[in-house]
């Protein structure tokens, strides 16, 4: 069980929102693009995805080509377990004429073969067919294996990095180490996901889900079963955020109220009668209820435009029995969810106004403030000639 | 009754349409967005379409996002009546974290009220409630009351203006003063709406709008009742633009050729006999009728597309009668609009030709060639550093 | 009959596919419009679409401005058959305001009247009717003709070339005289047109139709009619490449897998028992089969996108003939298009990765390497600031 730090909230009075230019200037996003997303680990789904051999997912996980951001393709990936159960990413790109070789979605392969000239990959990425390039003098199977991309787990959860040499996962999660060790999320196995295409910079459903001052006007139903003002963080500082709000035990979010499942945690009593909230930097909000794990993974699209894939994951001794009701948790965080895109996107549509400016936030968006603090300094990092403040 | 100054015309012999880039090129409409459109008086509306304390309606002043054009948001504006039956403008910008306050639309509200954190504002703009403020050092409400906009009424019409010191709105309509006063448009009352997006730039409507040369090609119904070739010009030069057309005594424009209802000037029986168009740069196009008063807002959205409000006005009296057919009226302008707007978005296709080289105007369209020479003298005021000619 | 000169195959051993930015970068895009399709002669259609004295069709030559490329609009020419018979293009453009002159399509048309202010022009292009034009100063309808635009005939099809001086037409084709002169090509006629929007650069569809390496694979029912390795190129560098597929006698490509129509070239036996590919740089497929010619006119909209305009053609007296099964080979061609779109949009997409590099052509991939030579010497040319390798 862990020890919940209380941490001294560092709330700096004065601390305002963001500039406009944040939300709204291609140049911004295409700097976090470049110094954020492509160099932190950003996560791309769960291990129970692909749960056997040859299964894979592909993930997009830069913005796509509509974002109208010059140079900037969307970096598509395909996620595959291979035949050592060993979970690794490629680049979905040919390395004979450039080709897709798998298009968006999920399925199962025995080799990776590209649908134009049948070239062939095995699951660990090596070139193993290619018909007619024996004729081509030099040509050498070796050195046309797939690109692969760097990729870990933490938790269960699978990251990537499209930097060339990035912090080790296990240092970058360093400081979470053991914090949720026994919530068991790398067994949780996932049961549903939502898309939703949200017009509003991704910064904005930060700020919005580290915060309850929101609650009781956006979210009526929601603050019936945990008072907004009684959540309480115990990490305040840093790329991991958030804390946590008290439930009536044998309750969750659900449209029901109560838990719809086998707890996800059987260990940690205390922990029934909470629900968490934490926010990994860069894309991932990670909520943690007694009955059941919502993730949601943020990908930005362009400076106006997030698309925000939300996971739902249960024990997996869960599913077959006859109190399973996973629609009862869908139904509440999908309303839940549509609330606070609208918010989202209001914001988006005021900030663009010539009238906005920062405006003062309350003790109670120190997370907010926590999270700008931190998205300021990531964008800082490693720019000499950089015209951001 | 006012005295028809017949003017001579000034037509420039040699005068030729606009150069292509000022129908096409991006920097032209940030320019023009810049120079005219945040400098000038626009009209956003009639002061009958919010009749009592609290009526409001949201207005967007400024090109949407969607143009492309980096930097430039939407302006959307509440335009509300207060509590001393005045008439006032806000940037619809939360000062908190800059959310729109009131969606796109029309309603009523007791207080302005942000959908967010429930930051509340009175009629007149000032912050009245900021929940979890007060424990804010140095928060203070009153410097946080909505930014609003410079904002009058000219013949009942109601203008906004988005410059810092702007030309007093009575100075500007100085030269119409009393030229429309036995008209009664303060006193009139909005019937219906249409909106229109045209695929053409805001430029071609106006010149579309200034002269009947078309007439008998794309208006075969009005010049039946019309004849497109008894214009008279009142107003040949400057930002006031315009004259009139004889109509048979006891028609109108309308499906029926009949009057529709009441007039809307019971005083001059002379001008019951006359249709007059006159367009208010840089946004209003005014077309009175014996029986009603048509408006035209235009709104650039980009170089090569416009939105375009068309309202119907009556007198406050013909609302109850047996002789309002007010259909009659609305059927005839919307398919005249329509003809009108399929040649602008022709023009628009082939002014984008490398082969378009400026034309020359005939002696009918001495309207359009007046209203180009005040939209050059516009840009080129102020700036000392412009490549325009 | 021709004879198929076998050539040497100037394959260069180490090929390898364009770099990155010829297929995704905006400004080679202009680099191409400017270079190649505003300077080389390019395919708008076939003397058959325009039969009679005043038959017209609507050609757009260049990309369309939803391409987003600022200052390119599109160029839209009205191609015409005059009263001595003569083919002639003219831009779509009204001498007087711009206005585009004929909207999208086909028709028959007495004289070119403007939609806007009657303006009327012969079907040589010269002004023969102006409203009220008379009474301005110096006016003179001989100086407003519509625009010509330079164009010929090849073999019965029409090419327009937007240079002030063109190379001249036969000059450019003299390569090829009488290499198709047996092929009847100018007197077929045209049955049927699909046009297809594709999410791929227009070169990634010249080098699909290029080579038949990724039949198997992707079109399973034409490997069956032409064994995918029996190729013989007869055109191997150059602005004209290709070659021709043998297929039994009788057969053609269609879905029964029989002929579908009265043979095209009925002197030349030995040519029924082969399929011909060529491919006539830039924006022509000509694909001539025993019974039936398609031709594919490419019109590149963007980096990413292509119009796709595919005809067929048939004999003149195919038509009335009961062995005339045309939907045969349209089934056939309809399908197999939309195989090859496919692959090429996805590589489009991995073309567009971080991960993407010239990947090694085989040496069944010649005639590709020799496009993207002519392609590379094409864009070279006359450029002395050039940043292109």
């Amino acid at each position: 069980m862990p020890v919940f730090r209380k941490t001294v909230e560092t709330f700096t009075a004065g601390a305002k929102t963001l500039a406009q230019r944040y939300f709204v200037a291609p140049e911004v996003f295409v700097e976090e693009q470049s110094r954020i997303f492509s160099k932190q680990w950003v996560l791309v789904g769960h291990q129970s995805q692909i749960e056997k051999t040859g299964d894979y997912f592909v993930s997009e996980v830069a913005p796509s080509s509509d974002s109208g951001v010059t140079g900037l393709g969307p970096e598509s990936l395909i996620i595959i377990r291979d035949k050592n159960d060993k979970v690794r990413g490629f680049y979905n790109v040919c390395r004979h004429r450039g080709t897709q070789l798998k298009e968006d979605g999920r399925g199962h392969a025995s080799v990776i073969q590209c649908p134009y000239h049948a070239w062939t990959y095995g699951l660990d990425g090596r070139l193993i067919g290619a018909p007619h390039m024996d004729d081509v003098p030099g040509f050498d199977k070796a050195d046309y294996s797939l690109h692969a991309v760097n990729l870990g787990l933490w938790e269960g959860f699978i990251f990537v990095n499209l930097a060339d040499k990035p912090t080790p996962l296990e240092e970058w999660f360093a400081h979470l180490a053991a914090k949720f060790s026994h919530w068991n999320l790398a067994q949780l196995r996932s049961a549903k996901r939502i898309a939703y295409d949200v017009r509003a910079n991704w910064k904005l459903i930060f700020e919005n889900y580290s915060e309850c001052y929101h609650c009781p006007g956006v979210h009526p139903a929601l603050s019936k079963l945990t008072p907004y003002d009684s959540a309480e963080n115990d990490l305040a500082d840093g790329p991991f955020l958030g804390g946590f709000m008290p439930i009536m035990k044998g309750k969750s979010l659900t449209m029901s109220g109560n838990a719809c499942a086998l707890p996800v945690d059987d260990v940690n009593a205390a922990d029934h009668a909470r629900v968490f909230y934490y926010s990994i930097f860069p894309n991932m909000l990670l909520s943690m209820h007694p009955d059941y794990v919502m993730v949601h993974q943020l990908w930005p699209q362009s400076p106006e435009r997030t698309l925000i894939l939300c996971d739902w994951f249960f024990h997996p001794d869960a599913f077959e029995r006859s109190d399973f009701h996973p629609n009862d948790a869908f139904e509440f965080w999908d309303m839940t969810n549509k609330q606070d895109w609208h918010v989202c996107e209001l914001s988006q549509k005021g900030i663009g106004s010539r009238a906005y400016q920062p405006g003062p936030y309350s003790q109670r968006e120190s997370i907010p403030a926590a999270f700008d603090r931190e998205y300021l300094r990531q964008m800082k990092r490693g720019s000499s000639k950089t015209k951001l403040d």
